[in-house]
């Protein structure tokens, strides 16, 4: 038996605004994240997080707080005798639901926690997530899923056949991927906020480095676009992957529009053309500007949403996100509902420990589910690894697979100190200087 | 000029879970608001606030005070001399955007802040928020709406032109529902909470009162939602309006089903009958269960999800919330695609205060926009009015249209002083009793 003993919930920010990394057309923070530590009567504790991009950091914090009655004083193995019903107790609290229901700030919160409890049970059985999971039996993954509001589209059997059908060759692909590594592409060479040399360095540097797959911002003035386009063309050559972003900012037709214009750079996929709740949209969109894909998925707020892309055939590319749901659970039902629909799955990630989190996600659907690495890549974004205990490693534009126990989710006791806000000495400096946060 | 001083914030719960009022098959809980208050230089106080179910309200609570930056300071005057670059700064912060986007608590939090600037512009030109909505210039209740993310469904011409129409004959509409009141239903008769005996008597009461249209709450065991609606409708007769509300508990095929079964007791609408994302879902009952009509809004939660609903012409109803999403502005949004795709707005109330808010809003739609009042009806429930300083007021299941200047938002100083949580004179005796809050 495994005992919660507290649910330790820390406000974590990294003061990225500074270097406009991470700028695009509809953020510009500082990345952060609420941060909860699961304290046991074992040697082991439960990480997790969610992230955010800076201010209202104290807001997701107040959520694990009102949360965290449901985890805390329970065993790991009523947890896991009962999933379902677990989950339900966070996602649908009777009163809590309303600030959702299951999407924004309490959602969000639901996904720090649940992440730590699968983050526990990985490290108490000594495997890391991705291989708890890979080798875990059908019956017991399907038990983790919450089919309610999603059997329209897949059903607890068909969930099951699938993750059946995945046993076959799995030591096969699990070979291929620890010698090659996963499938991965970096978006760290087009920030908005940088200007034209610097993503002409980056681009050529990316390319050098072996990376064969990158994502360039989108969304600002059209012509702005089309030029930093060209550069990253010119220096990645025309066999590299060029993926776009335009986090949110165009209406409908206005995507539709400015992606004819951007189509002569021969883009892998448009992500976030619109509003993220925009599933009509999307579908719209992905019609129009066919055979370039439409990705989405880093602020879709649960399953439901990625329900209707699926069904809808909005999408070309499902970006799946850690901690924007509630956690390992409701993402287990997202990827088993990309896989009957049989769109890839390409992670979100970057911010803060996204990186982290999602390769053990990748490598699961890989190993079990989809069976495919046709058109699969995790994002890569190369800051803030050091604040981890158990960083990502990349080689050559690939994950090397994740070893230790866990889900790669705990940071250095030094980092959360140093960068707990307000109170942490970076914090305390940074407010003195008179700097807005 | 009028300067916004001080926004401040308070945590009220009112303890309702005590007697099942307000239950329902998801939700049961305290019903409570995050309460603004807008100290002004002004002998006026612009009041506002979101509804929440009890436990959380701590969190839109620190969301409003992370928002409150970008009000603090400001002129009304200033507010109003640029409407949409105001509602984006908070609806759009860099930072505090990833929190939702435009949903959930971040969004909540939101309209409290915007209904409160509307209240304290209504206050000072001395009207009823219905009466400084129906009396504005076209372009300037057009330059109020932020029209991103739904051109697709309307533009600010065809907003105009809808405008402009309403205000032909607006004089003896007026005319007409200050004599006659404004169409209600009752929800107070048939909450899940309640027993058999306490259903029949409440209905009897409600036809005896002059309602001519009363809704229950479904969602239950399917035996015991029939069972109740054949109280119902044997106490309320056949000509009586009868609605039913699922509160999103169905699957898709699941409502499709129950609705079968329930269709002997000619409901008017399935309100909620699945999960409030699940824009192609409702699409698919409403098609299954006609001619009886779809309505849900309670929790969607922004434009984008009620212009979904519309294009895809998955409602019959279109219930707007006051303060589920950004306010006054948003809501206007709403209005003028509900009017452009047909479709009658029933707002959404109950809880504490929206009664009181949505009067508005309908008045509004009716004088200007959709000039109608076939299928229009505002919700009505009997609690907790008497927290405010202006109380709705019903006559025979109708509306008296409010003529105090304002939005009816502001609370009594005493009921938010003996209300507030956790330290007031309330809370402090429950909690020291051991109540579970």
């Amino acid at each position: 038996m495994t005992t919660i003993l507290a649910v330790e919930v820390h406000d974590v920010r990294f003061p990225t605004s500074d270097s406009a990394d991470g700028s695009d057309a509809i953020n510009r923070g500082d990345y952060s994240a609420t941060y909860v530590e699961l304290r046991t009567d074992s040697p082991h504790v439960g990480a997790g997080f969610t992230f955010t991009n800076g201010r209202g950091n104290e807001i997701t914090v107040a959520a694990v707080k009102a949360l965290s009655r449901h985890v805390d004083g329970k065993t790991l193995e009523e947890i896991f005798a009962a999933p379902v019903a677990f989950w339900r107790s966070l996602s649908a609290d009777a009163q809590l639901r309303w600030l959702g229901p299951e999407k924004g700030v309490i959602h969000m919160a639901t996904g720090a926690l649940v992440n730590a409890v699968w983050d526990l049970r990985a490290k108490v059985e000594g495997k890391p997530l991705w291989r708890l999971l890979a080798e875990m039996p059908t019956a017991e993954l399907v038990a983790a899923i919450d089919f309610h509001h999603i059997t329209d589209a897949i059903t607890p059997d068909e969930a099951a056949a699938i993750l059946d059908k995945g046993r076959t060759g799995l030591d096969e692909r699990l070979a291929e991927i620890s010698r090659d590594g996963f499938p991965s592409y970096t978006t760290s060479v087009g920030w908005l906020g940088y200007p034209d040399e610097k993503v002409r360095a980056l681009s050529r540097a990316a390319f050098a480095e072996g990376w064969r797959a990158v994502k360039m911002k989108v969304g600002g003035p059209i012509e702005d676009d089309v030029r930093r386009a060209r550069i990253i063309r010119e220096e990645v050559g025309p066999q590299t992957r060029l993926m776009m972003d335009a986090n949110q900012v165009w209406d409908v037709d206005e995507a539709i529009e400015n992606m004819a214009r951007l189509a002569e750079f021969d883009p892998y996929w448009i992500e976030e053309p619109t509003h993220a709740d925009d599933v009509l949209g999307h579908a719209r969109i992905q019609r129009a500007v066919a055979p370039i894909r439409v990705a989405t998925g880093e602020v879709a707020a649960n399953r439901v949403i990625f329900k209707q892309l699926l069904q809808a055939e909005a999408i070309g590319v499902m970006q799946i996100d850690a901690c924007r749901v509630g956690g390992v659970n409701e993402v287990l039902a997202e990827i088993v509902m990309a896989a009957k629909f049989g769109v890839p799955i390409c992670p979100h990630a970057g911010g803060v420990g996204l990186c982290e989190y999602v390769q053990h996600l990748a490598i699961f659907d890989y190993l079990r589910v989809s069976t495919s690495l046709d058109g699969r890549m995790v994002e890569y974004v190369d800051h803030l690894h050091e604040h981890f205990v158990d960083p990502v490693r990349t080689v050559s534009g690939k994950y090397v697979l994740p070893e230790q126990p866990g889900y790669s989710a705990q940071m250095k006791p030094e980092s959360v100190a140093d960068y707990s806000f307000p109170d942490g000495p970076i914090w305390s400096a940074r407010l003195a200087d008179g700097v807005d946060a």
